[in-house]
């Protein structure tokens, strides 16, 4: 999820981009409106943000120097968020040390958050299935899979698991949280100490972002509904595939 | 995708098996059938197979001392393709070790192919849309992204990669094919010597498994069209998917 570094996909390398910039100003269907930059997704230290700032206002500068006067620098996206009980970005503090360094080049500042505003307001709420004890491991199969939310999958991520419901009555012991999906890969959670029983409904925390977006149909499992949420009241505001649908751009050809 | 390693969420421990089998057919609302396994997922070798059928008949004969006759023997999946001109398993006699071992047991024999059935059915058509050489790496930028086909971001996958059309006016180059999502995951193929121009079109070889039921709507993309081919003759099979189509099931609370 870096993608600031030389052996990634995007952007134009600082030290070029001087250069480019003069070029691009010679060309009269071109109007130069700014400065935009990324480094990467769920940072949690101001640190790294701040020396590709500084880089940038010095490229500012030299594009001053050439008469090339930019209206905005675009610092990007990628502040991150606490997963995992970790120390991350404390957002005023990132705000204002960003407008301390571009201040005096006196141009619009844009971020990008994404993650930071939506990712903790979302939980995947999945229910259990079974308990399965043996004598290696012990798993609570949920009816929530690697469809509905990919990342633990994909970046090994890390989500908190909370019952919906606290209850002394379950299991006590240290789960994997699995999904029904025929493939080892198919896992919301390792080793987590739970007290659960069949039936409990647990809530995979902060999945806000890259959750519903990055589902699929695997399986054939339609995809999950969407419920708003607001102090005690709360609508549907997606609604849940069914099966049909899974199938509704299929054409059969009678050929 | 291992999936027969204790560690693994399937299944029950073959020395657990007997016994259980013993329990079962004590309850009346129990009709025991058959024995069932699966070892994994492209696998490329016969001897796994052969390795846990040996088990499997072990168990069958201790069954059969206790008067419990099973019909079937379900073998499962996991006979893997040739992606990257590998050897794999000699399908013709994959089938006869099979049979030889299970002969003298007098059942069904079931079989689940799936990938091996589909997987090199299928190609996925992806057009270049701008070539990016660095100092460090050149980079092929496709109209295709990891959410159509996440194989390789998931699981490091390889597929072949040939141009539609061969064509010596590109450039020759080491490419990594990456697609146009916003994160350095989202790539189809590292490192290929190919001879590539803007616009060539590209298939990604053997997308005929876990290729479509795995792709999401990830950065608001529609899903792919699927065209079915047949010699010289083909035809829509799957229409793409529309951007209003992302937004169908989503509801407006008026509140």
């Amino acid at each position: 999820i870096s993608t600031g570094l030389k052996e990634n996909k995007f952007g134009i390398d600082i030290e070029d981009a001087l250069d480019l910039y003069i070029k691009a100003n010679q060309a009269e269907c071109i109007d130069i409106v700014g400065v935009d930059c990324h480094i990467g997704s769920q940072i949690t230290q101001v640190e790294p943000f701040l020396e590709s700032l500084d880089k940038v206002c010095v490229l500012v500068e030299k594009l001053k120097q050439n008469n090339i006067n930019i209206k905005h620098i675009d610092v990007g996206g990628g502040v991150g968020i606490d997963y995992e009980n970790n120390d991350t970005i404390d957002i005023k503090k990132y705000i204002e040390k960003i407008i301390s360094k571009i201040k005096s080049l006196e141009v619009e500042i844009i971020l990008e958050p994404g993650r930071a505003i939506v990712g903790k307001a979302g939980v995947f709420i999945t229910q259990v299935e079974y308990l399965k004890q043996t004598e290696n491991k012990s798993f609570c199969i949920v009816d929530g899979a690697m469809n509905d939310l990919l990342r633990p999958s994909l970046y090994n991520a890390y989500h908190q698991i909370l019952p919906v419901i606290k209850d002394k009555n379950g299991i006590a012991d240290t789960w994997d949280i699995v999904g029904p999906i025929c493939e080892t890969g198919d896992f919301l959670a390792k080793d987590r100490s739970l007290t659960l029983k069949q039936g409990d409904y647990l809530a995979v925390m902060d999945t806000g972002a890259y959750g519903f977006t990055m589902s699929s149909n695997y399986n054939s499992r339609p995809r999950v509904a969407e419920v708003m949420v607001s102090g005690e009241e709360h609508s549907l505001i997606r609604k849940r595939e069914t099966i049909e649908s899974l199938y509704n751009n299929e054409i059969i050809d009678e050929k």
